[in-house]
């Protein structure tokens, strides 16, 4: 059993969720208890909803009826006109699902979108979901690393929210060793990939044409694949971060690491956006969610696409029954 | 008619020469004519190869053998290990081709690929052949734009072969305006399209969010588009440069300009690399280039691909066709 946080009221957050169960017999979708608003999913669709207060009442109806854990606060809401009122839901939902999560209550969480402009207007304190989760598990942000998963690609952004003009300064050989090394055990722990074969992607044009154009695959990048080689950790680069992601190259590792967040972010998306999932490696919980905004935009149109929320609800599942027997 | 530089004798251009000449008949291939070494396309094919002096003889014979110009100082070589007399054949070869084009012998000329470091160590003073061409059209380097076309894609990076930590520093208004400029120009030239749609992707991560992650966009992109848009130009951005090669949003555009090098080659490669083709707007003549480069790890083991050779082969013959209708 997980948990689904619906995400910010008025986003597509409550109708991929309605979308996603709908698609449970067909596709094989894990049961899962949405947490959120009853005035999000009833804006929005017309499947039926039980509300439940545990996970052990949602597993048992989660056949007959979309299970949901019914937040304090649930206001009124206008899918597409987001507000104080449901940033807050959408706050109290990731509260809870979290809370769920760390417990044990479930074996995963599945975070919807949220608005950070709008969190951040109702006291929010971090610049992400990521970096939440990473707090209430515990964990130093540089410890929790963000990766965009599909079925035949892996992607890490070393750095991910910094203006590009600061990555230079920002990476350091520890820092990009820290990311190879959670990325090496959150392989074990949720894949089951004893031995990986990584890529560490190069920060400057043809990395750098020794050094030509930027000494940092030299000084720093480097230094730290020595290290992490003589550690025992198969990683090929620094590769030209547009040589490692033809066709022929991508297909050869089981993750590959990126310096900055567009050249992680954009051949993924280009790729996969459909069925793409940000899964949060080095938590003491599994964490995931689709790799999409709240879309207000298109909120309550029936256009919004569950493919994603399909997608995250599975990699929680075997992330969670891979980690029962590769935890460390 | 016209000019295919081989590049470097020790790399694959002439084994894609040879290659893109078999498949003329079966995929209409333009006619062409080679210029470099007779030892090199000795050493790795068995075509019929007919020395000619002019492209006019060239034409002549194009349907029973590969018409070849040798250039003087023809040297023995190995493919797969580069010297520098190769490197003098290559420098010689690219001389001849784009002289020819200069001076209207032939249409449009396609570059083979050389070794930058083997050019510089026997004189070659550019950083580039993009920017070698310029200067022999006697165009300023900031004047030409490298442009990455594929039937559905077409990328400009702004700035090019220059470290990252540079990148901020380089961006001015008035280069992403010339940029933007050059673009449409060479948009309406080469494909006569003459009202384009084009996308100008942002800098910073989600495209800075409103100056939280760099001031970029709001300093300098925000000030070119809207007087770019004053010029008529039809142009959407700063759009964060995961979101704009997303598959529903690249097919907007007639051409997607990027910032840096990466963020344009990276979803180009990943795409299309196999038909890739770099065409230089900006100069006086029709200049091409198969996407890819020298490969020596696999010269004449007959494991190139010419498709991307006789794409750029393509591009050039409808280029040149259609800058006789449109040139301005």
């Amino acid at each position: 059993m997980l948990a689904l946080s619906l995400g910010d009221p008025s986003g597509i957050g409550p109708e991929v969720a309605a979308r996603a169960w709908e698609r449970r017999a067909r596709e094989g979708v894990p049961p899962f208890v949405a947490v959120g608003s009853s005035a999000s999913l009833a804006a929005i669709s017309d499947v039926p909803v039980t509300v439940v207060n545990t996970p052990e009442q949602a597993l048992a109806c989660f056949d007959d009826a979309l299970p949901l854990i019914i937040v304090d606060g649930d206001a009124a809401c206008v899918p597409g006109s987001p507000d104080l009122d449901g940033a807050r839901v959408a706050l109290a939902s990731l509260e809870l699902a979290v809370g769920l999560a760390i417990g044990g209550a479930v074996e995963g969480v599945v975070t919807g979108p949220v608005s950070k402009a709008q969190l951040h207007a109702v006291g929010f304190r971090h610049p992400g979901q990521t970096e939440y989760v990473a707090e209430r598990c515990g964990i130093a942000p540089t410890g929790a690393a963000m990766m965009l998963a599909a079925p035949v690609l892996r992607v890490v952004p070393i750095t991910t929210h910094i203006a590009l003009n600061e990555v230079a300064a920002t990476l350091t050989s520890s820092l990009i060793m820290s990311r190879v090394r959670t990325t090496v055990r959150g392989l074990l722990k949720y894949w089951g990939i004893a031995e990986p074969y990584l890529a560490l992607a190069a920060l400057n044009p043809h990395a750098g044409e020794g050094g030509a154009m930027g000494r940092e695959e030299i000084d720093i990048f480097e230094p730290a694949l020595d290290a992490l080689r003589a550690e025992g950790v198969s990683i090929d680069g620094p590769v030209p971060a547009d040589a490692v992601f033809t066709p022929r190259r991508r297909a050869l590792y089981d993750a590959i690491l990126c310096p900055t967040h567009d050249q992680a972010l954009i051949p993924f998306k280009a790729l996969h956006v459909d069925e793409g999932v940000n899964i949060t490696l080095g938590l003491s919980i599994v964490r995931t969610s689709a790799d999409h905004g709240t879309a207000f935009d298109i909120a309550g149109l029936d256009q919004a696409d569950a493919g994603a929320t399909v997608a995250a609800l599975r990699l929680a599942a075997s992330a969670a029954a891979c980690r029962r027997r590769f935890a460390s």
